[in-house]
């Protein structure tokens, strides 16, 4: 293997590979990054063994030749150092195997020589099944993944629940998580025939959220039994799935409610933010709600030791019965609440011990289900 | 106690304050700040014991008045919650003293009360002699501790060397630092009558670099026996100096050498800085240098199971003998050229197990010994 490639160009496919490499790995070879030269360019490949990144440099991009390769053939090089070593070279840099296992990296008058491990043992990426996939674009894909990965468990003893149930129906995905507290929803249309479900490990999500593509790029979405892949032009992150049933939480949505207000998000988002400094004294950070005098929302928390806080907030529209007067963890709030782009929100009520639902305004798309806290 | 503020402005006096202050103090009211509002304004307080930083708002700013007060008073409110609160509340505030130990906050429709201590339990700050003092430039004063500081000693067994000389000569300050194994200087020109030596904690002078003041303005020096204070039109820093006796470093210094190169500054750094990369195998960061060919810089270093550099620098001048083939702690070398802003600095070589001198071509007003390593 020998090529020639500008730094940045190789820095940047890096780093966005190097995040999901752990140097705790089980297996050795998973602290490295295979980079394989080909006749059509750069592979570069990074994994943790549940998620795997490949990002590919193209011989040309927009019309440049900014790789040259010279001869074929792959290595596996320790990605903390090979990251850290390119991020400090100047200009281009030739890169050329000496042995399976040793490169040298040339850049001007500097000269290293990098160990590694023989890429015939890298573990191979899944097979996957190129016939039934569907298109989306990047951003807003993203979008509904943001506005629902937060609500995953983080409790480990009940694992389908600390994935991302994505919902492919005709024109229609649906991203659901919930952690038995509070649940989110979010409905988005694209052009799809695929009827199928998975569960994705939130972490793979947070990686994919962080690849640097554009809104609008295409990601094709393919799948096998055990792995789902994103792909988009130069980049795939090939995810493991979470095993186990999904619960069927579409029954915990309620249909009816004893009451709705609508209120201005931004203002009931700093309303809240402003009571969990209170609220911190409490497991669940308890943030209290109250209607007062028909027309107003009251946001309280209290911390013992620490002192109050009390602030009122016009409600814009309020239908049903106005005796709300319950506790919630305002973290939950303020999560759901971030995502929604909308300048009201509708808050609907069913009493005391139902949960909440947020819902944007207009748009039926996105949906918020909070419990709420006891607070004897 | 009872005054109007703009909330912007109390927030940013208080996070200066902020950093000093520690939620883990054996004092419980150290966890707090100290406000007070006086006939001129509010003065805010806040100190780790070691170090007491206090900020001043004036009634006016700019001829503009900024400070409301009601009623004079002080107390002492937990700095966390105070700061967190205030970052998150809007335009004015309202803050009333409710009883020795609360107070409300308000803010438009917001309202909030805070618990805190009684203000006559705070600790004094101790009294300076305001006879005998030195006025410098703060850019000219950060500048040198700057270049001194990174050089004091981690290890707490010779506490005197855990802080900075400043020394106080007849028109002139000169800042030491040392750790044993290299030692920074830095000499600067001030305006002074003073002849007076301190050991300040690095602690402290990190928190001096910190406030923001602009690099024109004066800082005046006051001293007692255990304190030291830098005082700036609304900020005042004391900090406790260090005791024990600072060694004679002076001494150390070599007044000749066997050879001396000059060489770019920016490319040596940069040099170091990627021989760093495979040096972290080396408890001392072994970086090697070596002449070569009498006219250019070999810099090296490898690490066994991972890989190895070495690049070559052009030397712009060198003088007496060449054979130059030693090793340092890549890091020592990089704090040093760090703060040099010459294009080029002159290094000193007196023999393989002597120190090396770093220098700014021309100026002499800063110097740095670094000893070798042994490499066997």
């Amino acid at each position: 293997m020998e090529f020639k490639v500008s730094c940045a160009l190789l820095t940047s496919a890096m780093s966005d590979i190097n995040k999901v490499i752990s140097t705790r790995s089980v297996m050795p070879i998973l602290a490295g990054i295979k980079i394989e030269a080909t006749e059509s360019g750069l592979t570069l490949t990074g994994s943790n063994s549940d998620v795997f990144i490949e990002k590919i440099i193209p011989l040309f991009i927009n019309g440049e030749k900014v790789v040259d390769i010279n001869g074929l053939g792959s290595i596996v090089v320790l990605s903390k150092y090979v990251h850290e070593l390119l991020k400090k070279l100047p200009g281009d840099i030739h890169m050329k195997v000496e042995s399976n296992t040793s490169i040298t990296i040339q850049s001007g008058n500097i000269e290293t020589r990098l160990n590694g491990f023989d890429a015939t043992e890298y573990p191979k990426l899944p097979e996957m099944d190129h016939q039934n996939n569907v298109k989306v674009p990047f951003g807003k894909l993203t979008e509904a993944i943001k506005q629902t990965v937060f609500a995953v468990s983080k409790n480990e003893s009940r694992p389908a629940l600390t994935g991302v149930k994505m919902e492919f129906e005709k024109n229609k995905l649906i991203c659901t998580a919930t952690d038995s507290h509070r649940l989110a929803r979010r409905e988005v249309h694209i052009e799809s025939v695929m009827e199928e479900s998975f569960v994705v490990p939130s972490s793979s999500l947070s990686e994919l959220m962080h690849l640097k593509e554009s809104d609008s790029s295409n990601v094709d979405i393919y799948y096998t039994s055990n792995f789902i892949v994103f792909k988009t032009a130069n980049s795939s992150l090939y995810s493991r799935l979470v095993e186990g049933t999904y619960p069927n939480v579409q029954s915990l949505v309620p249909t009816e409610s004893k009451s709705t207000i609508t209120i201005n998000t931004k203002g009931l988002m700093e309303g809240i933010d402003r009571a969990c400094v209170f609220s911190t004294e409490w497991k669940n950070n308890n943030v209290h709600l109250e209607i007062v005098d028909d027309a107003r929302i009251k946001i309280a928390s209290n911390a013992t030791e620490v002192g109050m806080i009390e602030e009122y907030q016009r409600i814009i529209q309020i239908d049903g019965q106005n005796d709300i007067n319950m506790s919630f963890d305002g973290r939950f709030m303020l999560d759901a609440l971030k995502g929604i782009q909308e300048e009201n929100v509708i808050i609907s009520f069913d009493g005391m011990m139902k949960p909440i639902v947020i819902k944007p305004q207009y748009s039926g798309a996105c949906l918020h289900l909070i419990s709420p806290l006891r607070t004897y």
